[in-house]
């Protein structure tokens, strides 16, 4: 029998889906695995699957289908018509940007990776401002064709790329109550904890000890190590597709908690792409629902399940079998200390729960004055010393530690920043709603029993994969809207505690 | 200025390398990083990428442009001419099996590899007959069809695949020199050995002080850690391309010679690859000259150079050294005569340089008859064992160690094994060739001095690429016709040599 179009459909976004898989197994190879001196080679082998993954999406053919498909939409369930409607989103955004401007973006963006590197080995973002430039303007180009082919303002298109189904007028609310909440609050917590800061914990944790902590603590989450890795690499990351997924983490020897919350960070991803819809894992609905999603998802594991003193419980029995510690630093009180410590610091990277999203704003601000052309790129430095001043009160000791700290916009990452701070807001959201249907959970984690939460994450958030828009998911997930609400009182709750 | 059809050609071959890179790193992490539940995913991804390849070497476009280049081919130099030669021969390998056979062999070869797998533990080849069977008969017609599009007889077509520039003819001859020599030359060296066996070597070598031989080792030969990487698998391989080349090696830690000359076998193909060409690596005529010149590279630094007393007087302290052993056993001329044991016995992956062929020369006669049906699938293991006992005077005790212990079958590698014999039959004459123009050959090899014999292999093979076929290849390197005479006086005089 003749398949229909939708079903021909399903056919070639399977392919596309191994294509993906393949070029996420490049890209974690590279970071892992790689000789240091094969970075030409990998780098071709990613350019040519990309261009075909490309070519493969935006053929006459798909287009074509998708028409047939989308004319007989009717007879198809739910989770079809879904999965049309991201076959067709895929698609639209793919074709919106010409060939000719993808070729120049990836020859301009490996460019200004380059000329990051220099820059910041020279710490003068003079090396880097010309190539920034040049990706800027091809970033806006970008911006404007996509907005016009998906009818979106030209940086909602950039966001609408990371995180669909949020938009400028999404991230303006959220960060207004973020910005009116999250200064006072900063002051007030490192206040407190100054009146009864953490003895220090020192010593020597070789990685082999950390690592069977680690692999402890993630088994008890659900990681499948039989369907999957752990590694070392620079920046932790997760890479791969559900039945092959690899993440990794960065083992410090003088601090074992680097190691492991970045492991569980990544354990929160990729426990997401183990719960998508299993019959549609390899379609557009069965993709996880956006960035910011993502991010909610390894930041409820990091820092609502984690960073907290049910969790400290479980951990110290742990801590003591595999790094043979003891002493009163080790007691659970002062390690739950460490673990929601604030501090004013100029690195995003290294920031606590509560300074974090004040980084992500400042940088939205930029970005968007960068992109419509308020802020010229040679006045970057000084704009972000102003901002961080302005927020955090602090300022950068140099363009390294300012400026020149994050990788995201040599490679032409705009749009994406907002995702990190939504992301910790519908964390929030989500812990509030799972805390009121599971009034156990402490008792749950103390005893490091996570099945639960695994359970309601699947049922709420993860096996409905991209069928719903984000906010009707989160809607469907939390009984409510989106807003950050939830996430302050989480926030309040926790950092103003009278101890 | 508008590409030429030719040039246009090196464009889409470019790219099919690249995809070749890619194929070839999702192999190499299959074997040695994939967590085992994750073959599945995999299996989807090599399938896609490797249809992907298949689609793109045999569009139209590619068949236009061939002949457009193929009639302006006297405008282009010698390379360019071999490279659009090789080009010719890659599409028309492709385009002679038909996608529906392609895919059926897929779908073939991956149930029998399966219950070749399920038959040697269950120790019954009837458990495999039926799977190989259909395997059998997939192969035949897609013999016949590649022999009719090349012009060869059916198994030509097959040995091409793998060998391009041998046909059955070279084969026989040279598969009679070995039958007429080689029992003789078994039985006397055995003979002889056996009136000083080697002294036992015992001991307990762990995989770091292996691995750290091992490196040394590959360092002196010039394996390129810095652009390659070299792990351990079941058993050893090659993959990656020339820029990413990955190695691996199985580590026995009661023997500290199965490693080391895995990985010393593995780091010859490594070498002929990195010693292609360098301007023409991503195209055709930059690729080796196939399987059987790939294995002569191999067993030159595994059979003739380390196989030797040289290479013993260079290996003796660093064994020393890494190992910490000392004793009569660890003297040279122990170490030797472990090197160069020749024993009659039924696995061909472990056996020696002088009964290999031989198993060899028994699958060969035995996959010619099975594919002109004069034997029937279901009697291989009566004439396996019938066959062995004939050439070597032994009988396998089961089938698992008789006619399932390799999986080529399985996988429809037919016409693949003949080039393993041919490529010892190569690496005697190269080795010849080597000696007569580097007198100090065992001066150089015993002090760990391994420079001028890459670069007589460079000058003389592999920075030949495929620019000839391969017998003028081997003429042009060797100043002889390709024949059975230098290696067999090298064998006659390392193992008959009175001691």
């Amino acid at each position: 029998m003749a398949l229909t179009p939708y079903q021909q459909l399903e056919q070639e976004f399977r392919r596309l889906h191994a294509f993906r898989g393949a070029l996420s197994l490049l890209r974690w190879d590279a970071a892992v695995m790689m000789p240091r001196g094969s970075a030409e080679v990998r780098g071709e082998q990613l350019a040519a699957l990309e261009t075909e993954h490309h070519a493969l999406l935006t053929t006459p053919k798909v287009a074509r289908l998708l028409e047939r498909a989308e004319a007989g939409a009717s007879q198809l369930d739910d989770w079809a018509r879904a999965n049309l409607r991201e076959m067709r989103r895929q698609r639209d955004h793919a074709i919106a940007t010409p060939p000719s401007l993808v070729a120049r973006l990836a020859k301009a963006t490996a460019r200004a990776e380059v000329f990051w590197v220099e820059a910041r080995k020279a710490g003068d973002f003079k090396v880097f401002a010309p190539y920034l430039t040049e990706v800027v303007h091809l970033v806006r180009d970008k911006a404007a064709l996509v907005g016009q082919a998906r009818g979106l303002a030209p940086y909602d298109a950039l966001v609408d790329a990371f995180t669909p189904g949020i938009t400028t007028a999404d991230i303006e609310t959220i960060f207004k109550s973020l910005s009116r909440k999250l200064p006072g609050l900063i002051h007030q917590a490192i206040e407190l904890q100054s009146t009864q800061p953490p003895l220090p914990i020192e010593g020597k944790f070789t990685v082999g000890r950390q690592r069977q902590l680690i692999v402890d603590v993630l088994k008890a989450m659900g990681f499948p190590f039989e369907r999957g890795r752990l590694d070392e690499s620079e920046h932790p990351f997760t890479e791969g597709v559900p039945g092959d997924i690899r993440i990794t983490t960065r083992i410090d020897v003088a601090d074992p908690f680097t190691g492991l919350l970045g492991a569980v960070h990544e354990t929160g991803h990729a426990l997401y792409d183990l719960g998508l819809p299993q019959p549609w894992l390899d379609q557009p609905v069965g993709q996880d629902r956006g960035l910011a999603l993502e991010e909610s998802q390894s930041l409820l594991f990091e820092m609502n399940l984690c960073r907290g003193r049910a969790f400290v419980k479980y951990l110290r029995p742990l801590l003591e079998k595999h790094l043979q510690v003891m002493g009163p630093e080790w007691q659970d009180e002062n390690l739950y200390r460490h673990l929601i410590r604030v501090r004013r610091a100029p690195i995003r990277m290294d920031a606590d729960e509560l300074t974090y999203p004040v980084h992500i704003m400042a940088r939205y601000d930029l970005e968007k004055r960068i992109l419509d052309g308020a802020l010229a790129v040679a006045d970057l430095p000084a704009a972000w010393n102003e901002a961080l001043d302005q927020r955090l009160g602090l300022r950068p000791g140099s363009d390294v530690d300012g400026c020149l700290q994050d990788i995201h916009w040599a490679v032409g990452h705009f749009g994406y920043f907002p995702s990190y701070a939504l992301g910790a807001v519908i964390a929030g959201q989500l812990y509030e709603a799972l805390r009121g249907e599971r009034p156990a959970l402490d008792e749950e984690i103390a005893a490091g029993q996570f099945a639960g939460v695994l359970e309601w994450l699947r049922d709420h958030v993860h096996g409905v994969g991209a069928r719903l828009p984000l906010k009707e998911l989160i809607q469907h997930a939390t009984g409510k809207p989106l807003s950050a609400a939830a996430y302050l009182r989480c926030l309040e709750a926790k950092y103003l505690e009278a101890s």
